[in-house]
């Protein structure tokens, strides 16, 4: 009795703190309607995991740490392994997102989307296959397919060059992907992330449009590294300008050339619309406008990566026969590209809403997006009341 | 009577004329098998229209002439104004295609193909919009659209900066476009072309391929004016070597700079197949292994520009209205490859060998293929019995 | 002597109107710093002419009017017919840029750029040739190239399919081009634009940013006709939501499926930054985050294509000959992204603030984006004293 | 003494072994003057290294065997780490080529090319930047690339989901990378592969031109296995139909849907020529006309992504100052353009020509290309005396 008291109790703690505050319960406005979650999980069939691996502490020693790193794993329609129309866009190609040309090739994503650090995805990769081997994804007696696995550097607070990151990470993130609410901020692949000046790591947010009769939804996930702290803009408030002065990076031991900006960002874009490959590559190119929104300039050191795929058409593939499939008018795809746009910015400022200050290598620190400062500037800028 | 009796000859006569010998009736083996008209018109609902200027001869005075030009039309569903799925590649972009980014955004073409000289891109480009307005082909009370016009330089035979192409033309080839029987050689757009050594011109040849129950059909139509005669391969001969001292190219007035493989390859490839836009882009990129078989190597002085549609999917556009289109599985596509490849190829020695010897500005003359040599050749190599 | 009076008078007169006020001249913030004129002739050698056509009013009756058009002509070093490294992005294809194919391939941009309205590309492409005729620009005896001429539309207000823009018009924008001081708004090719909810038209902007021990510049022209009110956003304002009551646009004959968004903007970067052509595509495809910013989503109905040319290098070009060229580090390029996408954000306000209301067709009418209360907003938001 | 003797002989008999015939050795006819080894190595600086991976024969037990399958190395520069400038081509994107988006960023190749099986791509990747620790390969204190590593399908020789394929493999194609003479046929990532219906494997050729004054070099290395038997063409001569019913392939488990040209190839292609990244994607955009020459056609199955890099201008990459560039007029590339085709040609052909009769997983074998066969045909088409 006491016991379940006691699992009751850590049970809604466990929530509470899961459910800390995010960009908009802190006041900060966004446009455009939310799904449920707010959340990429808010596209029907969306699932996503994360493998968060957090070790040691004080001066770097390779191969042991300090260790901040992680995997996210995004399943398309969780265990269904039917694939799923997709295309990509790269603002700044200074990064890696593997299995791309054949999704340009066959409008098709074959497998689950994993976004870990920049050393990992070797490893990732081929745990994937393993993986679909492991649970019996492929039935078939003959196939080969082209994991997606995308990145971000974390080498400022992980022991990046340690490769951490383990087959059985990707599993425990392939493994653990469900639906509903996300955890965002230091998670998963996001774990070592900084961005615009400040703590980054895994954001989400979603918006719901009407088109036509129908409803849609767009859902965005990002793991937000990249973005200089003078450019970081918040509801259209220079805040990186006013926060210049704020603690944001420490660096024990600083890297001889680093530069503002270097960094990355990968964002993938889930929709249940049903749009065709060409389609969504017009999706995945209005991401650059979200992410300019708040700071972003694609710059040099970054590898702003963006994929985006749509959940409709679940018989789409088939290798032996013909298919019909649904197809939205390009007259009517406005109200998507807004959509994007809006939860890209978003999910973003969720990140860094979410992470928290990290210490990680050599005592490297990264400090988080100060709340209270961010609501003084909205007022201070008549954003709030 | 006496009159309609001439009349009756001389349409008999033009018939016997315009089915002139074509490469496989003089003995050139070629693969696959093709349509009823061995002609992109084999693709149903496909028209095609020319404007052939032929006036004048002797030295060029520019605005007089002579004149050796043309226009080209292809329309994809005929006078139905309905837009098609389309893609394109461009193998060597020394030549222009206007209304590309629109296909590209959008995977549709909305207007008909039309092919002339370099200079008269600009006449046929705005003809064709107010052919529109006199044919009443949009209903419309608002619209904008970007007709898809490309080119071929003529210059050596035609007085191109003379700018004789006028909006009439661009009109007799829309009003004239027709399906069944097309031909070829120095028509149309064509009409002052050369490639690889000799005279080229307009040709056409089609495939019919058999895919699960479905038969389907892939229509070619090059303006063909490109390659270095050194590197003219005719059914796996190398005709270019064996026929390098035969009369080709006699230009009276020299150009100063111009190099053995300028001039260009327009190539439309039309089909039956329901192929969405991403699909299309991949059979546009297969034309090049055509171009390249028989010589090309998308010299530097080339604009090889290709273009391909599918006739399926009727009712795939519309402003308002989701869609359900059909969509042939990626798996199924290769028979689509081998035709396109192989239609590329014939339609290409077609334009060869439906090309007259023409004197053009200057004296300048562009000999025709040689058929009695080119049967030698091929009895040489033992490719025709 | 009374006549000198009254010219230097006229002069001084028309100078105080030319330099009416520009964005930052009312107040409204920009970030980085501007060249001496902030415009796209801060780059040495860039010249800008236009051509502006303003006739008739009341009900349109087509070929007669109302006529509210033009065309601007951009040379990257003036008369000196030397190319330029160059290349190009398109954000939504729903528009044209001719000559694209080409740059891509080679690098280079071997003419001026024009910019006019939809129906008139082809006018004004066949007429750049022309030009060169005329003006000797090509001294070479055998020669082709593909004009660069882009659009957007300017149909609600302009009897766009009365094909106004004649030959002569391009040749005056060509031959008027100058560098220094530009006009904005209701000028050239953007006589009859709208954008964001608001008169749009002819906007510039410049940059200058050190690099090493370099000064550069960048400089920026839009052609800006793009966007939907509601996402109209000035230095982080949400002015369009703001001026949502605001008399914008009247349509006595409105036009019945044209949607918020449709329209297009063309960008221009200048810089004279060494780049090669790869970096100027980096360039390019940076400037969807100043349209961004502004409020463009890259919507169906818009042109948003952006060319971006280098006046460094003036020997790159030679056909002949192995050329030396001096390159800009990847490492160092930052500054220039973050100059791009300040320079496109204050070219299309400028655009904005400078275009005056116009009646066009029908009675059809586009208000002036309105200063004052503009500035209102402004103040409301803590953005200016 | 005796040892010394037997060790002369071994050597001798190792060269001679190792100097098999090569396609033209046999009598096959090329165009074009090859280099001094007729491989990708007659480029200054480029090295190759294997490592091949046999054992086991028998019924497939996966983890177990039987092993067919290897890695290959390519280093641009040798063990100097200087980045090249590179970029790519896909002609059909079912496969991959990691590290491709920072190529077409930044037009540099800053890591070796790695190819290998389907399923090791992952192993390989992060085996290079271990390696990159191990060697010193990067002096600087902080930096991140993205290593390049294709691949190609080997699963019906080889236990592919066994995995074999481990960080060693690569170290010792990257640490036994030579100049010189290169091995060809069942070596390094080619081991286990099949083309155009008969065995398949690694084969090189190079190609020297003149250009104006100076002399350079293409080299060619290709993973080849792709295409289908019924479009083998070698010489010109359809020499796929004439073997038809020559044993290739014999499969005793057959996999239910593999299709004739599933399969894929990787080329690289290496150049002592001064080509900036634009014209090197010219470059890799011709291989697809070689490629088609012997009866490739981008088939669906296949993945034929292209990568091309220039060796010229070794100082061009620098993170801090302005470099000075050597740049081929574009006006002069065409013999590149040809040689490019010449030896992708000539080095698939190689590839066939050296691979041996290979049993695998299950028994299953795929047959050489039987050589004196070969000759029969080149005679009867007249292509050899």
């Amino acid at each position: 009795m006491k016991y379940l008291l006691v699992n009751i109790l850590l049970l809604l703690f466990c929530q509470v703190q899961a459910q800390k505050p995010r960009a908009r319960d802190i006041g900060i406005p966004f446009n455009g309607t939310p799904g449920k979650y707010n959340a990429i999980t808010d596209v029907k069939g969306v699932e996503v995991g994360y493998s968060t691996i957090i070790r040691g502490s004080g001066k770097n020693v390779r191969e042991q740490g300090p260790v901040r790193t992680g995997v996210t794993a995004i399943l398309p329609r969780g265990r269904n392994n039917n694939p799923v129309y997709a295309n990509w866009y790269s603002l700044n190609g200074n990064g890696e997102m593997t299995g791309t040309t054949w999704i340009t090739e066959s409008g098709f994503l074959e497998t689950p989307i994993m976004i870990t650090n920049t050393n990992s995805v070797g490893v990732v990769r081929d745990a994937v296959l393993k993986w679909f081997v492991r649970t019996g994804w492929y039935k078939e007696d003959f196939w080969y397919t082209y994991p997606v696995v995308a990145e971000t550097y974390d080498g400022f607070l992980n022991d990046i060059y340690g490769f951490h990151v383990k087959e059985s990470n990707a599993y425990e993130a392939l493994d653990s992907a469900k639906s509903g609410y996300l955890e965002e901020g230091n998670v998963g692949g996001g774990t070592g992330m900084m961005c615009l000046g400040f703590k980054g790591g895994t954001g989400t947010a979603s918006r719901v449009v009407k088109i036509q009769d129908s409803t849609y939804t767009i859902g965005v996930l990002v793991q937000s590294n990249f973005g200089s702290k003078k450019n970081l803009t918040i509801a259209g408030v220079p805040a990186g300008k006013e926060l210049k002065d704020t603690l944001n990076y420490e660096f024990k031991a600083a890297p001889s050339y680093r530069q503002e900006g270097d960094g990355s960002i990968i964002v993938v874009v889930a929709t249940d619309a049903p749009l065709l490959p060409h389609q969504l590559k017009r999706i995945a190119a209005r991401v650059p406008l979200g992410v300019g929104i708040v700071g972003g300039r694609g710059e040099n050191g970054s590898g702003d990566i963006f994929i985006a795929f749509s959940t409709a058409n679940p018989t789409a593939f088939n290798r032996e026969q013909f298919t019909a499939v649904e197809q939205l008018p390009n007259d009517q795809i406005n109200p998507l590209f807004d959509a994007t746009v809006q939860a890209v910015e978003e999910a973003i400022i969720n990140a860094m809403v979410a992470a928290e200050t990290m210490e990680g290598i050599n005592g490297n620190k990264a400090y988080a997006l100060p709340h209270n400062l961010v609501i003084e500037l909205l007022k201070k800028y008549n954003r709030v009341k």
